[in-house]
């Protein structure tokens, strides 16, 4: 990591150093109250995604404005929350192999942990391990309901599966795990609307078939922030994953909104440095795709449409600019990343900024948690 | 960062953990010899780029085997090197500001450090730093000659800014920066020996208009893994910046060789495990976009081409595989990345094996050194 950080709690916005993660706190912690405003009466609650922030600071304010808990995606990310104190976590992934499981069960033992099933030999082995660990955990079928990553069909494949988790004592059968991911970054309402609508049919059906055979449907889980009023309002979805709304990125801006949809504001920027004026027409920035991600396509010059980011290398992003002398030598920009996730896994600390000083430096303390 | 590490020292390779990146040893050691091979009795020397690595243990090793030292991106890149103990770096950049400015003096006072410029006004403030720090160092005078990022054009605004640092003591004027990186990825070599002759042109010219005003050019100073060879022979070049052939990668490997090129090997590796196996046509891995940079594509299957990684999401990797059960749920496969530097980016630790063991684990120390 870098031997110095980026600011220090009490400098002036201006002075942080480039590049650095930048939140902006009261755009976040309106972000954070639209969530919990949305979900309020609903009887649906808020599992949200922490593989989108990686920040105990954040989850631990989403649980007290309402969140049950949090979603990760690897063991050894949850195990940095569970440290952290977060005590109910959902690991919304297979886990494979001996060492994760021992991992697994050793979380379970110190929090509410789940996981993910969609194989019976995953449903054995976890039971192997659970009852060596003399430890217990939820255990969802992870459906699939149209993404066509993991999942087990809905319907007959899904209940043997149900059947399976229910006769394996320890584990307790949690219910189903049905993320549409391609769904969220559909631009139209009514694309998502009808890829919802069809996750939501698989999700009625599959539950009232294990239903049917006397097993009890805990919870139907999923929902990002792309689709999470479609899952909301389902009527069979009673938990919400959505992680993303804390930042906000590129690509989910650029989804149009249906009616009623909460605008989400954008927290989360990339400050960076002028440091190349090579023509009239160009500029280079010290933020390249080692400081934003571009998996998602280009960032965006915040507040500065006339300014294009074209192209990113390693550690330059060049930008085109109108004919003239602006943006100057030295001057700070900002960026909204292309994607929020893999953005924030690429640094340290976010500096939180707020009314134009350093509040905080909030480590980003499951960055690089692959395992 | 993860709680715990994928592997020891003295572990089979066969039980790392997965996402892991692996570092086959003796093929990086190949590696080494082939470009040292490559330079030696040509008057040209390397300077190393660790962009690619952060790794210091790498450093030490191109430098025992010849390089003169290193290239680095980033001044707390440079720094985490420096305290290394690599005493030569050559920030192949500019920078611009009043606090990295400052570090950047505080290192030149502890080794031999360059930089580059192109605009005078960075001159100006590098030697305004170096004279309140009693700091000297060595700065090069970019040229765009290709590559359209950063650089002033050939001739003779570039002969004015060398001028302009030959006059500002205690700078030392000691070249021209010429790197064409878009060249590095042409596939066939009739394409980048057309890119690189011009580039050579360019920097002939440079530096002969310079020589022709009183002023020495000491170094002239470029090159990449998919160009060298041509900068080698240029008779132009006398510096080579390569740093991907200690890894390679999918992108460079996608290069056509010409007739006399080095054939580095694949030394680097994402190792995953098949976590989802949810169809006949369908597997899974662990490894996503947080574990294999795809901004230049996506990675391949080492040695398993009848597998083909389709599409990553942050944690996970969509394979189709031909019509069967292989690869089983659990097993682990090896990915060659789509490009090593921003994949390296993403880890703490380089997980290195030899004869079927980890023999260690070196730390990727300028890993997220951004600033």
């Amino acid at each position: 990591m870098s031997p110095w950080k980026a600011a220090r709690p009490g400098d002036p916005a201006s002075a942080v150093d480039t590049p650095a993660l930048v939140l902006d706190l009261d755009a976040f912690e309106r972000n954070l109250q639209r969530m919990a405003q949305a979900l309020r009466g609903t009887g649906v609650r808020l599992r949200a995604h922490a593989k989108s922030h990686k920040c105990p600071e954040i989850a631990r304010r989403q649980v007290a404005l309402g969140a049950v808990g949090i979603c990760c995606q690897k063991v050894s990310e949850a195990a940095v929350f569970v440290a952290a104190g977060i005590d109910d976590v959902l690991v919304t992934n297979e886990v494979v192999g001996a060492a994760k499981l021992q991992r697994l069960m050793d979380l379970a033992r110190q929090a509410r942990i789940g996981v993910l099933v969609d194989h019976p030999a995953q449903v054995r082995a976890l039971a192997e391990a659970a009852r060596g660990a003399a430890a217990s955990l939820d255990v969802y079928v992870e459906v699939n309901v149209g993404a066509n990553r993991c999942g087990v069909p809905p319907g007959p494949e899904a209940v043997e599966l149900a059947r399976l988790v229910a006769a394996s004592a320890p584990l307790r059968f949690a219910g189903l795990q049905c993320y549409q991911g391609p769904a969220q970054h559909l631009r139209a309402p009514a694309q998502r609307a009808a890829a919802i609508a069809e996750a939501v049919a698989a999700a009625r059906a599959t539950r009232e078939a294990i239903e049917a055979c006397g097993i009890k449907v805990p919870h139907v889980t999923g929902g990002g922030t792309g689709s999470f009023q479609l899952e909301r309002d389902s009527g069979v979805f009673d938990e919400i994953q959505a992680g993303s709304y804390v930042f906000m990125d590129r690509d989910y801006a650029d989804n149009e909104r249906a009616a009623g949809d909460v605008a989400f504001e954008h927290a989360l920027f990339v400050r960076t440095t002028v440091m190349s004026r090579p023509s009239a027409t160009r500029a280079v920035v010290d933020a390249g795709l080692k400081a934003s991600s571009v998996d998602s396509g280009m960032p965006v010059v915040w507040q500065r449409p006339e300014l294009s980011y074209l192209k990113a290398a390693d550690e330059h992003g060049t930008l085109s600019t109108p004919v003239g002398d602006t943006p100057a030598l030295g001057d700070a920009l900002l960026l909204v990343p292309g994607h929020c996730d893999p953005t924030v896994n690429l640094y340290d600390d976010l500096v939180c900024i707020r009314g134009g000083t350093v509040e905080a430096l909030w480590p980003i303390a499951a960055r690089g948690a692959l395992l």
